[in-house]
């Protein structure tokens, strides 16, 4: 029996990229008709035309992805939204975009939305205030597929792609222990996110590996927003001795931080601080601000490059593809006691 | 004849706030059955029934509203999306978001997009690629009505809402003067952007009212990234005695200055720098960046607020709804010589 002829096959035939031919096969609307008219031709002469309609049959696609992300204005989001658009783009594919605000509600709502709008596959950070996920179990019924982000969730047949958040913050927790912090304030997000959990699980560990009592009393649980920083930094002055913040986030360790800074208090000397995320303003603001970078933008490119895949039905398991992906500690001035 | 029951009517009558009303009588899933119930029981005893067909056979519609903007992750239209979103979803729209990364094809097949997802209406500001409109007036013939915001553009029925650039370049190179610079180089964006060229004009207006000459090689255009902010700053090394900046924004101006610092350039001494959109990394950069602060929010809910009544058809000439907001020069540390 003859071996199908591959989009590959076209390619290396017509010295044409693959992506290239592929788009000519779905008649995008990217590729000139002299290049179309060519790639046709040769595929129908290679014996590719049968999938040519096999393809058109299968498709009552609308080659758009959507995403729903908690805030687009984070820099961690819109950087991997960035990732996501380049890979999506690159296989012909547009992408919309959505914000829940962490509320479980407007997520429904997009949701819905995007359902309806047809869109081929799900790109979802979950809302903080996302309590079930009935809509997604929808969504995947009768939409598309699904890949988490960031935030991973058990599902069935649905990957996530996610950082190590323990081992960050054992390495973000073990390095101000290091310079010299005995009493280190925990600025945490909100425990039933299991992406916050398994940050201050990852402080507890780097304080009880190094002999210091965990203190129930420094761990300050909020949104992490502006205004929250600014609240937990009143809150860390009326506590006793506190030398050391590890912040699960930039935002709060930086609003922190300014609030110190109108108070006096010398960073690091009397504070060492790390945040989280390696925003561009934790590198504006002076004493530069330690912090964790995140993979952000391979976070994007790793999870559409998934659901494109998905979406193409090219993977039989999804589950089996989540994915978890290392970050470093970048160490600035606001951590270094001298 | 008896006056015809409104939304009103049966909001006093049942001491129901009014979008609750408009939104039980749309067969919102926001509302709860229960007050679904009293409400349309309510609506059929006032006899509101009749409005109701009516409502339900005019809508063709999806409840749902387009956004594109050049970059998502600009500080600037993340807040005025935020004001969109609000308003929107206030009035019982959801929002979908694309970002054309200022390029006129991706532009394109996002308008393309969204017309086949049937959006209600579009709040578009348009890429620096974009050369022609066809696309959006092919939008508004087989899709809805389109509000432009912060670069304004003329269609036919068709409203902007932008700021006054002219004004606000005015006065933030004035500023500079009255601080006692006289060779001021502008960072100014493509001039094909009706707005760029406005604060260019501004700018050439402040100096030529304080019989300052007006010098071409002072005058830098680029995108004003993050990497043109570097490449410019090193131009203005190369010019003879530059002492002031003023940059049509803040991610140039920024990037200038950490530049000028690194090369122990005194801000605002040797040089003095106006940047432009007070982004939050404006505020926390030493010394504190001189910038304009834009009513981004408020031109998000103006445009949503003005989309929703074109959607509605509550308006009959939209053209004389485009408005033009002033803006605040917001005086810091880099423009304030001794």
């Amino acid at each position: 029996m003859k071996k199908k002829t591959t989009i590959h096959d076209i390619s290396k035939a017509l010295k044409i990229n693959s992506s290239t031919v592929s788009r000519a096969l779905n008649n995008s609307p990217r590729v000139s008709q002299k290049t179309k008219d060519l790639i046709q031709k040769k595929a129908i002469e290679l014996g590719y035309q049968k999938n040519i309609l096999a393809s058109n049959l299968r498709t009552n696609k609308t080659n758009t992805i959507g995403i729903i992300v908690p805030r687009i204005s984070r820099t961690f989001f819109s950087s991997v939204i960035s990732g996501i658009e380049e890979t999506a783009y690159n296989a012909g594919y547009n992408v919309v975009i959505g914000q829940s605000l962490e509320s479980f509600e407007r997520e429904k709502e997009l949701v819905s939305t995007l359902l309806s709008n047809r869109v081929d596959g799900l790109l979802i950070s979950v809302s903080m205030g996302t309590t079930n996920y009935d809509h997604l179990s929808n969504f995947k019924t009768n939409g598309g597929p699904i890949v988490f982000f960031d935030r991973p969730i058990t599902m069935l047949d649905t990957p996530s792609i996610s950082i190590d958040d323990y081992e960050a913050s054992y390495n973000a927790t073990k390095h101000l222990i290091k310079n010299g912090c005995k009493n280190i304030v925990h600025f945490s997000g909100f425990q039933k996110i299991a992406l916050y959990k398994r940050r201050t699980e990852g402080y507890v560990a780097a304080l009880t590996d190094n002999d210091i009592p965990i203190r129930p009393e420094y761990i300050l649980e909020s949104q992490l927003s502006e205004a929250d920083g600014i609240e937990m930094a009143k809150k860390v002055l009326k506590l006793p001795k506190v030398d050391g913040i590890y912040s699960s986030n930039d935002t709060a360790a930086i609003s922190a931080m300014q609030h110190f800074k109108k108070n006096n208090i010398k960073i690091p000397d009397d504070i060492a601080i790390v945040g989280f995320n390696n925003d561009p303003i934790s590198a504006a603001i002076e004493p530069n601000l330690t912090t964790i970078n995140q993979p952000d933008v391979e976070m994007g490119i790793i999870a559409s490059s998934l659901l494109i895949e998905l979406i193409k039905k090219t993977i039989k398991t999804p589950s089996e593809h989540s994915k978890t992906l290392g970050t470093e500690l970048i160490i600035r001035q606001s951590s270094q006691k001298l």
